[in-house]
């Protein structure tokens, strides 16, 4: 049976993207399937860890201003922001979750799209007509889905895959997570690598 | 001529001691020369950023605590911790400044003593008696090392160095200073090697 990665995301984050493109490509190389796990740097930044959010932070916000598209380009990966840069990551992530309850695979098309949205073309993701669209090209109905982010249900599901993560230990992201280790950032995605190849070190 | 890189240090990070590690090779690729800059996290991170210290940090600091241990497990360095793990980098770094405004190059060899005791010999350089006895292998005299932790002028030159690393924006270590970018983190030395080879991109 294929062992399954756990990947922990928050659309919120170009890193995150950076992290999504670069695991399908390790996972592959080990046969490795990826659970994609949302969560919410909203609440494990600010409210567990108590910090301001990274961009706001002194020092290291400029750092990452010019940090994340230098990895954009090293990478050869497009950066055009939505919404200026500025996400908010939360409709997203519920639509998300609505639709993995239904179908892990499609899930994944979606966040693939809201993250290459956000980050490669310039789309503002935090709008739900955004959203709807996203869902609407992978056959998922459009007013389901625009009601479905204010659905109890959904909020709950999506609110406990965040308390789940942070349970966990998942503050940043991307995270992956396999055999028990937690593996925090797309620079650590060769560790990953050498992990999943060796079975650990 | 020789280009120059800026290596940020502070003896306090077992990243840091990685990067000081990495560096060298990396430099050396390129015929790069490279200046060591001490810095203070105690002045950056909760001085200037106002965050707590990374090993007391929710999440975060648990985290840490198992990724370090592993980078230096995946690249073959010793772990040994001098003083439990817990360390007062001030003295060192002093000590450090003062050396290195009489010989720059014994000033480099001081700091890798220090950053091997305290991270892969498991001797506690927070001790001024430690660090006096790195000093005396480098022919240095032991008393007057002693002395010049407490030399004001000593103090104000380690401070100068510590204020014009937070000017030039160096909030965490190591970080790598070359044509104006910052690459923080022993994760990005694939990034400063990259730069170096292309001159950036």
């Amino acid at each position: 049976m294929a062992r399954t990665l756990e990947f922990y995301f928050d659309f919120i984050s170009p890193y995150g993207y950076l992290g999504s493109l670069g695991i399908v490509e390790v996972a592959a190389r080990h046969g490795c399937k990826v659970d994609w796990r949302p969560t919410l740097l909203g609440v494990s930044v600010m409210g567990v860890m108590g910090l301001p959010p990274l961009g706001e932070t002194p020092l290291k916000g400029p750092y990452m201003a010019n940090d994340f598209p230098r990895c954009f380009r090293l990478q050869g990966v497009p950066l055009k922001m939505g919404g200026n840069g500025s996400m908010a990551p939360l409709p997203a992530g519920r639509a998300f979750s609505w639709i993995k309850a239904q179908d892990r695979s499609a899930a994944v098309r979606f966040a693939q799209r809201v993250y290459r949205g956000q980050w490669s073309e310039g789309i503002d993701m935090s709008s739900v007509d955004n959203l709807a669209a996203a869902g609407e090209a992978l056959g998922f109905d459009r007013r389901e889905l625009i009601a479905a982010l204010d659905d109890p249900e959904v909020k709950a599901l999506h609110r406990a895959s965040v308390d789940a993560a942070i349970e966990l230990g998942v503050f940043g992201v991307p995270t992956f997570h396999i055999d028990g280790e937690l593996f925090w950032g797309h620079d650590r995605l060769p560790h990953v690598d050498r992990w999943l190849a060796t079975g650990g070190w």
